[in-house]
């Protein structure tokens, strides 16, 4: 095992009607600015809930944070933020909404550009952010991560700082979402448990487990949503699901990839594929060409998620990868490039990119732009 | 799946050569001073390192704070700590050590009795305290419960509040463990899982995989750990499932019982058992006496972690709990009372002090003194 530092100071307050907690949660005496989306939230109820728990507090409102939050709109907020002092941000909305409001409380906490924080790729100062979830998927509700587009160039990266300082996960608030929002979510909490799980065995019996037991819990589930998509044990166990996909829990003392996020993210730059479907397109493949390298936790993969336990150990391999193409299309998305029409003009792009960024990614920093358009290859 | 509230701030610093970053964890200008057990820091150069690691830099230590801390010892500590006007506590021991110093915290933050916050059940106040953990076991290092003795009355209640700031967890530390005192903490981890794991099914499908994460984990590496005791990632798995085990990480909206421990407890007080030990005795009885209730759970625990799937539902309960006791056995530890010269008169004393409290323990709340007699008819 490696030597690791974990520290997690968000609270996480779960459960049916716990909106009504945010009177409580944030302090007095902020100057508060609640971000949103684009409107989902009053049409679920949620809009309803939040005003209600802040009744007789005054707070301003910025609307208008899209789905792989830009940049262009992101400047807008912080200039209101900074032109009315706001000292805290509330999201209320899904991971896009919250990744935009970490860049929110960086830009309104110092004078550096927006997009040179996000190219920076860390925050030296953010003011305090709480959240209200609607959408489980990105894990961003507890954890430093935020993921920003910057529309005028097609460029998407990540950048880090500090955690929300609480998040409130009502899961009644899945009962309005869309099958493919779900699909994507599921997509997006499962990939994110694969990127940090499929790499070096041994490292960690209990990581190895616990990563093993939310893969086990989302294919479990993923079926049952679908044909009951307002259970509330089910919503529950799949927004608790992707917030520990990636919170650092599951990767206490052990080596990630992030391989597949990383071409995932340039399919949704290019071509705004939704980000837990584009983890779907790529992933498969991605095992498929590193699948040498990984050949040791996909067997264990796959006998402990898919329960593979015969045939030779390449039989056992193209199984896990096959299964967990099987799981991504049983979520209703496609796997291919071709479904989505993106052909190999995109393939060569982000190749270049990738080259031209000279940096190699995945967890032996092997996945240079060639192996990159291997993979993309191998998803076409 | 429950309302939770989960939030655990405490920085896990883990790893080999970890206690040299002390000086930058604590902060500067506190009035430190530093509590120790009975002197085996100074045999295992845990103690030369944090006097190293802390170069330059003031504090007072305070010494021999015992197993199963009494609060005689611990007001000695508050007397000093308030008289040096001491505002940081560095617990550097076993859970012994750490549960005490949070009773040291709570003391020299407030003017009530040291005995009467116990009672009281939990910590309104406490000065800011961290730790270097030597023995894997409690738990306390990334938890805000502290159980204290009473060694007048041969009493044991366990009180609640903050988490330490940080623990240094460095596997190394476990190379000079007894084979008892490794048996003791896998006992302990062990068991705080079962506690929070034998209860209602269907809860959380994640919480559950997770509960049995650790107890496969910790199944698997006994055995290796008794033939190779030096062996680091062994000692590194040990060490992060003991504070994994009760740090609330698996208890996310799911309900608990802590029989098992609230019996072991008044072994302890009134015999002076080492606390993974009392519970090895109780667990396998508490099984058997609540087996009806616990039936789905135990079919499942036996399924998940010993691979239990054959003969009738009662005969694999039967099984499960078989298992569980031969577990603990192959530890080298006891499991009767009998084998520790404890007879009947304990059993009446235990059954007579919990109707005199007046309070059922358990999941149900069921555990009156009459079950808690059984329970321990059971472990003759």
């Amino acid at each position: 095992m490696e030597n690791f530092i974990f520290q997690n100071p968000t609270k996480l307050v779960f459960g049916k009607g716990q909106i009504a907690k945010l009177s409580e949660l944030i302090p007095t005496n902020v100057n508060l600015m609640i971000t949103f989306g684009g409107g989902s939230v009053k049409r679920n109820d949620v809009y309803r809930q939040v005003v209600e728990a802040l009744d007789g507090r005054e707070f301003i409102e910025f609307w208008g944070i899209e789905a792989n939050p830009h940049v262009e709109t992101l400047r807008k907020a912080i200039a209101l933020g900074k032109e009315e002092k706001i000292d805290f941000l509330l999201a209320v909305g899904g991971g896009s909404v919250l990744d935009g409001t970490k860049l929110i409380a960086a830009g309104i906490a110092m004078e550096d550009e927006a997009w040179d924080i996000v190219l920076k790729g860390y925050a030296k100062k953010q003011i305090p952010f709480a959240s209200v979830l609607t959408v489980p998927a990105t894990g961003s509700e507890m954890n430093g991560g935020s993921v920003i587009s910057r529309a005028e160039t097609n460029e998407k990266f990540a950048f880090f700082g500090n955690n929300p300082q609480f998040s409130i996960l009502d899961p009644e608030v899945c009962y309005t979402l869309s099958e493919h929002q779900v699909a994507c979510g599921l997509s997006d909490a499962f990939t994110h448990v694969l990127e940090q799980y499929i790499t070096t065995t041994g490292q960690s019996r209990l990581m190895d487990r616990w990563a093993e037991g939310i893969l086990q819990s989302v294919v479990e589930i993923a079926p049952l949503l679908k044909k009951d998509p307002k259970n509330y044990d089910l919503n529950a166990d799949y927004m608790l699901c992707a917030t520990l996909a990636l919170n650092d829990m599951i990767r206490m003392g052990i080596t990630q990839d992030w391989t597949t996020h990383m071409i995932g993210h340039e399919l949704t730059a290019l071509h705004g594929t939704t980000h837990g479907h584009s983890l779907a397109i790529v992933m498969p493949a991605a095992m498929s060409v590193l699948r040498r390298q990984k050949n040791e936790k996909l067997l264990q993969y796959g006998e402990r998620v898919f329960g593979i336990t015969e045939g030779s150990e390449n039989e056992r391999v193209q199984k896990a990868i096959e299964a967990t193409e099987t799981f991504y299309r049983s979520l209703g998305l496609t796997t291919r490039l071709s479904e989505e029409g993106i052909g190999d003009e995109t393939i060569e792009m982000i190749t270049k990119r990738f080259n031209e960024r000279g940096v190699a990614f995945g967890e032996k920093g092997n996945v240079t732009g060639d192996v990159a358009r291997e993979i993309l290859m191998a998803c076409k």
